[in-house]
């Protein structure tokens, strides 16, 4: 019998879209538990004390077991399954993706939406507004770096559809509500279409 | 035969001593290629045409195939060792704190180290200089959470060393470069002691 999987999440946010993503591919059932980060609700004291002491979502919950970082949730989901390559280079080629999505991409494409779309520009600081330039830049870095690594293949790891693509999907499929244009990127662009295309897929709205 | 292992690095690169590290503990020989990041080594056309279009290092050649990220290829020499749990919770676990690392840790944790020790203060850029209060505010609360997640426990994940030791590590062990005094933080000094401790363990000037 498995364990009963809680999803505790912030549902626009990308990070737990992900979760649900592979979860949805696996026809894992999956319970929700909505948390308002506008509202603070992941900074209280008893949420940092059960749920997650970095105060952050998605956390997977596993039965009593707290497991934080989308993209470990992701990795526990799929562990064992087709989203994961059994290929030892291409088990961390699609690692490598997963950690450019952390560091090269959610700081810049997912940070940006967050500061568009959910706070607004009336409500940010000076210095959320000063890195905006910046983070821009660095967002259309990460677009084109994709770009031309798409150019020519389906996917981003391999022949078949991987936690790479789930990762990298999650934030580049919104990037307009941050201010980014996919329109430069048309590799990128088919890309989405042949994630969404998948069977199993589903909305980030579902 | 095992492929040759060509590391592609700056050496003094945290990200670059986890790899060797990792190599190391495995016995693994690596071939070493040094790339100075302060002259643009990593930035020049054939390097971006050749190893990483991302143009950061380190990169891991394993034959005629570069893998860039440091966790990742970290995750490539370990796949099946006991550096990589065999617990499918605990795998998860593992990847949960180097996705922290490379979220919460490094860009503040080795950016400032990099700031300070490497760039210089008079060589830095204003809106660098703005950003510095921020990164020792979150360099502090990740040292903080790894200092209350360490108080009774040895290592990260379960009962011995694993990548998550290594990958935190790495820049932990350097953040006083970076202006971070480790003092308040007990169980992260004795967890530092133990992995210095570990059979082959190496420095990062080795």
């Amino acid at each position: 019998m498995t364990d009963p999987f809680i999803l505790h999440e912030f549902s626009p946010s990308g990070n737990c879209y992900k979760v649900r993503l592979v979860a949805a591919h696996l026809g894992l059932p999956l319970e929700r538990r909505e948390y308002d980060i506008l509202r603070g609700e992941t900074r209280t004291p008893a949420f940092l004390a059960t749920v997650n002491a970095n105060g952050r979502i998605p956390v997977l919950q596993i039965g009593a077991r707290f497991l934080p970082e989308g993209n470990a949730a992701c990795f526990y989901l799929a562990d064992g399954s087709a989203l994961i390559p059994h290929d030892r280079y291409e088990r961390a080629d699609m690692l490598r993706w997963m950690f450019f999505e952390q560091y090269s991409h959610e700081p810049n494409i997912a940070t940006m939406r967050f500061w568009v779309a959910y706070v607004g520009d009336e409500r940010l600081s000076d210095a959320q507004r000063a890195q905006m330039p910046a983070k821009l830049q660095a967002g259309h870095a990460a677009l084109a770096l994709m770009d031309t690594h798409l150019a020519g293949r389906r996917f981003f790891v391999g022949e078949a559809l991987s936690l790479a693509d789930i990762a990298l999907y999650a934030y580049t499929h919104v990037a307009a509500e941050g201010g980014f244009d996919l329109a430069p990127y048309p590799a990128l662009s088919r890309w989405l279409d042949d994630v969404a295309a998948t069977p199993g897929h589903i909305a980030i709205d579902a």
